[in-house]
């Protein structure tokens, strides 16, 4: 008999989802490479919707176990949810939705992962950080400095109201335009700076920045490899990717969603498989 | 790189689904074999649920391509579609329905299948037609029976209520109890009797009415060798089997969902491997 991917599948298959305004392949390679790596009888696979209470409704009503969260929605669904854990109530924002038989519990692994790379590359708290952005995954990025003790964060937004909302949430300075280098030890970018797409050629922090600073962070998980990435290796510097945070965020999902735990070296081939097309 | 078969899926990837009280392996395994075999990006899954109108909504916000339907959800959908088609509407009854980009359009290929089945098989209207059961695929059957010209139809069903108005519904007679062989040609049983599980081992017609029959019909779908359908063909008799009506109402399930036409031989192999487990 030929081999027969799909038709291994069966009824008792358990089916995880994501939802996302503009969904990508990522994580639906990356689940289903472990899936299958791992043996799971679980099948993964991305949806957008303009209904996100009907959405969320069928999570329930189909009993699908897991929901990966992304934007636009990640404020949207916290009414919709039962329960929220700290890491997303202390954000406001949730990227992950667990059905424990009937119960959705929400909570945000990006927040998760950031928190878990500081530790990772031991960052010194006493290191000055600026976050360039104030989205949602900014709020998250700050939120993860803070929380590991770092006192000195700035937030650099254009956007005064959201730059300003966001650094008096945490208690961090605001400013508009980028400060003198030399100014910032940790230098985060989570703008779509450096982001496939139009704006991909782009530094979102001036050589002198890169120069000035001893870690470059982009949050930017697409492609691997930013500008700012390039630049913060190519001057030596402690560098941190959107991948690597993308990669961190997907297995704390998949921990979640299978109760099965992974090792680095499988999600950092999961993570190659989801980009390798 | 090894086989990966679940990440050949991804955000692009058709979703399809059942919905049924008691889901079974055979619509999954038989649509997945499909998909694979004709390098179709869909994907197929059986669901249950306690909440069909938050199952429904789920379909048009995750923007689920099809959906098929079992017991006992045939009849609550309806006023949860936007249009049902005339095989559906004649007999109340849905299992089948098609996304068409945010319109759900219900059919009923059970019905479908067994009028197929009736003509491939060039059943002679002429011929008396004795229907054990009640049920909504009883109510499929007569019709089918019914619209394909056959005058002389009766419904055997021990629940007066449920017999008599099916029975009157198409203009059939009635019978409470089994008549005397040698009053039907076709004896076409649409209960659960000889189904695996507790009745497996029952013949739902004497030997006597096997005998004096021409053709011996059995919906039950699983096992494929009932009792009935056994004694049918060990008696010499035109045989017609609930898997042949399965895996027909199940290709046109496919069809309907791909939009791409099957063979009968794609349909027989997808059957056996359906049961192949």
């Amino acid at each position: 008999m030929p081999a027969h991917p799909r038709p291994s599948l069966n009824k008792d298959t358990t089916l995880c989802i994501s939802l996302a305004g503009r969904p990508s392949n990522l994580g639906t390679r990356f689940h289903n490479f472990l899936y299958d790596e791992l043996g799971l009888n679980f099948v993964y696979k991305a949806f957008t919707t303009d209904d996100i209470e009907g959405a969320i409704r069928g999570v329930r009503a189909l009993g699908i176990r897991g929901c990966s969260v992304s934007m636009p929605f990640k404020e949207a669904v916290i009414p919709l949810v039962d329960e929220i854990e700290p890491s997303a109530a202390a954000i406001e924002s949730i990227n992950t939705i667990v059905n424990e038989g009937g119960r959705l519990v929400a909570s945000n692994t990006d927040y998760e992962a950031i928190a878990q790379l500081i530790a990772d590359h031991e960052l010194d708290p006493a290191l000055r950080v600026l976050v360039r952005g104030s989205g949602g995954m900014a709020k998250a990025t700050v939120a993860a400095f803070r929380d590991a003790g770092f006192g000195e964060l700035t937030v650099l937004a254009r956007n005064e109201t959201a730059g300003r909302a966001l650094a008096d949430q945490y208690g961090c300075g605001w400013v508009g335009e980028d400060p003198a280098p030399g100014t910032a030890d940790v230098i985060v970018n989570v703008t779509p700076i450096g982001m496939q797409g139009a704006d991909a050629s782009k530094l979102s922090f001036s050589p002198e920045h890169v120069a000035a600073a001893r870690v470059v962070f982009d949050v930017v998980a697409f492609p691997a490899e930013t500008p700012l990435i390039v630049a913060g290796r190519d001057a030596g510097k402690v560098v941190i990717s959107g991948a690597e945070v993308h990669a961190m965020q997907a297995a704390r999902q998949f921990e979640r969603y299978t109760g099965v735990a992974i090792t680095r070296d499988q999600v950092a081939r999961a993570a190659a498989f989801s980009r390798a097309e």
